[in-house]
């Protein structure tokens, strides 16, 4: 994160970049992480976690469907995380998020994570700094975890929008009849809690930094889809990954 | 553990106790287990993990039969962790063990368990000591997040059993019908690892303390029961679980 504060953050893509152009590299950009992908797939040594958190209408499902959904849905996994239900509850908060951790080999999407449980549960109280300081080092230590022990590598994006941009969006949901399954009346009563959630959100990216975290301008939606595919594309490139080549009997190992 | 070598540790009840007498006083001691589990079922506050791990012929199948198979089963859940499938190994060591944490108000039994990823791997050197090292660091971690996060109780048992016994239960594997279906030729060759075997469970209890063992002498199934029914007892006794009364709408918490 380049500012301390999200409210000094931009929230859009700096003034001289060009749309058009920028979603004609898209193109290039999602046919190489098209291939990166199928190498992931075949090499099957790492895997790719990618936490997607923002507020409400910050665009996380059109960056899935827009990025990630280009790619082949065999080895790529998007799991939505909504309010747990009485069975999750009953059990520690990591354990639904471990359910889901990535096989190596996959790309796992986490639209929403375990971050909700320091985010929205914080704002409204639900649970006290103590304990929300006690989760944070426990979400640190299962980040370690996958690292550790299973090369997971960990992306987390934080689709940073303004205020004006999320009513305008909001309020678009109840005009259009192809958004309107989107509206829930709770949007606009926890739109008022904006502050409380930016100031639980910065307290998270200081404290939650076992996987690095992308600030993401997401006012506009090719630049957000660009930012997050470049940084996608630029990680599995690090990995240099080889195709396994042929393999034979007696070769394979636990 | 009394001493630190497990070669040193009595694998015999002391001599003055008396079989019959034991026996009697463990059909009181599971009575109290039976109204002790179904108050943890009915609070649901807390929950119970019971690790039990030994050598083969040990008697974990034995202990898990004559002692929790007397509890209700609808709030007590037995997973046997084998060996681990190809889907599991594409995951860290701790994912299909997270799978079974025990849901609060529940007892979950572990027939074998992570603690495998630390004794049959470093035996057969399939991992290094560095690795072994931090499976440890990463199974205290993941038994802290239990306690801390989920009231989750955790016990561990280790069944000591003496190589001349195991030798003889082996033995009798062949003679039995009804036992020759335990019968597997590898259990003789993982027995002449017996000290390795020893000293890997010795390493283990020195650097995975976050919750107890338990060495229980094993070689007298009835001391071994006895032993284990009343740890299991005194633990659920020291949590002072009450019954929650009548529940009234608009009382329950998240």
């Amino acid at each position: 994160m380049g500012k301390n504060k999200l409210g000094e953050t931009d929230t859009r893509a700096p003034k001289e970049w060009d749309k058009q152009e920028t979603k004609n590299r898209l193109v290039d950009i999602l046919a190489e992480l098209d291939e990166l992908q199928n190498l992931l797939y075949a090499e099957s040594k790492h895997s790719l976690l990618i936490v997607i958190q923002g507020m409400d209408a910050a665009g996380k499902d059109g960056l899935i469907r827009n990025v990630f959904g280009r790619l082949n849905p065999q080895g790529v996994l998007v799991t939505s995380f909504k309010a747990p239900t009485a069975v999750e509850l009953a059990h520690d908060f990591l354990w639904r998020i471990h359910a889901h951790s990535p096989a190596k080999g996959y790309i796992q999407i986490f639209n929403r994570s375990q971050y909700e449980d320091i985010l929205v549960t914080r704002v409204h109280k639900w649970i006290d700094d103590d304990t929300a300081y006690k989760r944070m080092k426990a979400i640190n230590r299962w980040e370690h975890l996958l690292k550790e022990h299973n090369s997971t590598h960990i992306l987390k994006f934080y689709l940073h929008i303004s205020p004006d941009e999320q009513r305008r969006r909001l309020d678009e949901r109840i005009k259009n009849p192809a958004k309107q399954w989107k509206y829930n009346e709770d949007d606009y009563k926890e739109a008022r809690l904006w502050d409380d959630y930016m100031e639980m959100y910065e307290d998270c990216f200081r404290h939650c930094n076992e996987a690095p975290w992308t600030i993401v301008p997401a006012d506009q939606n090719w630049y957000k889809e660009y930012i997050v595919a470049t940084t996608v594309r630029d990680t599995l490139k690090a990995l240099n990954m080889q195709y396994p080549g042929l393999k034979r009997k007696g070769q394979e190992q636990a």
